[in-house]
């Protein structure tokens, strides 16, 4: 019996497969989990001074160092630099009492719905595929997925007929539709939202009188130079007009992704764009429920909206060891859809943005009736026998929702670029050998 | 007009009223954070061996250092850390498997909630007075709470009649009483429960099919020698028979507290017993939707629950330390109970554990018409005119209920030893004056 190693192209969890750290926001946040040394003579030997100075600054926000509990909704000073954040990248002012610092976005998300879910007839709309954090919360919070279908044609992009389509036949069956989620760029599909669609989706919010959900946590992973990402709340904001005041926003970002892939500290936050005061009051509340999010991940939060500057000691390094992995990423996203292309009966999206690809597997109807006697789903009877034959674990499209009788998996992009070419082969060499067993013609054929 | 400096005892957290970190978790916690320096030649001038060493043990039981997601119910390793702490504590074997790490206890008080209140009709029994958490999470679920009195004058013990009538009383309503809250030590009350009391606790539980739920987060804490902590599961343990077989029993822990009071690094866990499989099964579930818990949270508890040895590098500092930080606290206990009984219309039960006072104050009658002339619950007008004459910020007993017409306050016994008689003097002032002011013989007094 021949031991396999298992890829981890399951989770997009990068240091898991290696990533290294950012070394300076990891110094700074290492200073302010170990005070007693910014008073050591030698810790200049160990340490830079940007990172000194900035763990002071760190400190000095908080009130009583990474120990104590911060406000539920984050601290104030680190508030203020998500603010200053969004302004810059949006080019308008944002309000750092409307951000709220959450352990993750994933907690952010969790409870924005638990206020907008009242029971099983408040109804939201979710992409199609979708990150399954929405369908779980959802039936969790016992309110109803009202799902919209992304086009895998148009390199899955979002048309808003299938959104009215979706929303007339919920309000058929008595469900009141609430809020609407986007992931741009989109899990599992790596898509990034052009400015005319989210256009598109802001206004149909408006008239549908929707909160939308911006899931924005991959907004540093593009790998594209003609589709830039572009945040739902500059464009809502370059519409002017009433809807630039009055529609209801929340947009979520982390340090669990981008370059930082720091998903094991758990840092995210939300934004809030024309949520009115005495919601905002009740969101507040619920977040206290949890006393407040974890202070080292809000200190990384920090540095991620505010990394070191041109002139800073840590700032050559910093731009180095970011570039070398959005680059990596970039090649990794065509070595990974060039690779699926080249197999067959697999038809694969390029990775605009984001950490996933998403293939579509053509399953012969040989192999979906070997599936049925084994008692498995199609697309999950292929990824199991492909993590048999190969040790790549990944997730079947059922696990994110797709057509009927149409069959997906989900990698990330995330093993070693070095490792990527073998890998590819390796998939390669299963799948074609897969199709060639239950391909139609001549029957089973021997491998 | 005076800037009166406030003095936040309104909340249990230590290191914002100026208590400092131990230092060797710190370390720790600080060279994981930064696993480059491990190959630092100079790391050794400013971090001692055994933080070192432990740095390098805890990484390697991670999947890839403090930036990678772990288990969604945390690491292995270190869930078998606190499985040997738990059988080192009560005398038996506990199971790794058993074990979540969580986000601090609330997140996992919140999730065990989540799994057993299905609608309105299920009841949680949760002591009065009790922390809060309780009534805003069962509130949040859309679940019944059915509170049971402790018994002031028997310093807030537990007794089994109040336990029958409350879910007597329930059960006429309809509501399904699923799990029992018990809080030890005590918050906001400061009782610790002997055996004996716990005994009749888990046979109650028993007898009726409920899920105890033991919050046993001030474990640490503990300022007389005549009741130690003893542990529900221990108690259940040593009972033997069905019982110890069947009843199934949850225990929350935390780093928050103890004489560590790290409430800003939010790491916890929860223990199961007896739960069976299936059930845990959906717990897991329910965690994996907020993916793990933040990974330096874990190794703090880790830290906890596995300090340095005899004969360690950073022992004797270690035990000093936290020594120091327990000894002061017992004085302060005994300090804020003294002071409250020496006011005027004030009774106060002793501290016996966990980190807060909650001192009975006896309203006057026309201090009880002032305050409905004023549009304000009794205990809230007491807390405010506190608040404006000296900056002490309380919170009023009505916050954690208590029984018609009696009211509390509660005060932590956390602000720095030398500040306490000072702060107590205050408090003795604005007291006496206040009830000078109110009390009923010859009427208004001038003060």
């Amino acid at each position: 019996m021949i031991l396999l190693q298992i890829i981890f192209t399951n989770v997009g969890n990068p240091h898991a497969l290696g990533q290294k750290p950012l070394t300076f926001p990891r110094q700074v946040v290492a200073l302010c989990q170990a005070p007693f040394l910014l008073d050591d003579p030698n810790v200049e030997l160990v340490f830079p001074a940007d990172a000194i100075a900035r763990a002071k600054h760190y400190l000095s926000l908080t009130s009583g160092g990474l120990g104590a509990y911060s406000d539920a909704h984050g601290i104030p000073g680190i508030r203020k630099e998500v603010s200053e954040f969004i302004e810059r990248r949006d080019g308008y002012p944002s309000d750092p009492e409307h951000i709220f610092l959450t352990g993750g976005a994933s907690i952010g998300v969790m409870q924005i719905l638990n206020c907008i879910i009242r029971g099983e007839l408040d109804g939201i709309l979710v992409p199609v595929p979708q990150y399954p954090l929405y369908s779980a919360t959802i039936s969790l919070l016992g309110g109803s997925l009202v799902p919209y279908y992304l086009e895998e044609t148009a390199n899955w992009g979002l048309d808003i007929v299938n959104l009215r389509q979706s929303v007339a036949q919920a309000r058929s069956q008595g469900i009141t539709v609430r809020a609407m989620v986007i992931i741009n760029p989109g899990n599992p599909t790596g898509q990034c939202l052009s400015e005319a669609n989210l256009k598109e989706v802001l206004q149909f919010c408006y008239q549908n009188n929707l909160v939308l959900l911006g899931d924005e946590v991959y907004q540093q992973n593009i790998y594209q130079d003609e589709r830039p990402f572009i945040s739902a709340r500059k464009v809502l904001m370059d519409m002017g007009g009433n809807i630039s005041k009055e529609l209801q926003l929340v947009s979520f970002h982390t340090v669990s992704k981008g370059y930082w892939g720091e998903c094991g500290q758990r840092g995210g936050y939300f934004e809030m764009t024309n949520i009115p005061p005495k919601t905002a009051e009740e969101i507040y509340k619920v977040t206290c429920t949890s006393h407040s999010p974890n202070v080292p991940g809000q200190i990384f939060l920090g540095l991620m909206v505010n990394p070191p500057k041109p002139g800073d000691i840590s700032y050559e390094r910093f731009v180095r060891e970011s570039k070398g992995i959005l680059e990596s990423l970039r090649r990794r996203a065509q070595i990974v859809t060039d690779g699926f292309n080249s197999c067959r009966n697999v038809i694969c999206n390029f990775t605009e943005g984001a950490m996933y690809s998403f293939p579509q597997i053509r399953l012969p109807p040989k192999a979906i009736e070997a599936a049925k006697n084994a008692g498995k789903v199609p697309d999950v009877f292929y990824c199991l026998k492909l993590l048999e034959a190969t040790g790549i674990s990944t997730v079947p499209g059922s696990g994110f929702g797709q057509k009927e009788g149409v069959f997906h998996l989900r990698t990330t992009i995330l093993p070693a670029e070095e490792d990527m070419p073998a890998i590819m082969a390796s998939f390669k060499k299963f799948n074609d050998d897969f199709m060639k067993q239950y391909e139609d013609y001549g029957g089973y054929l021997r491998m």
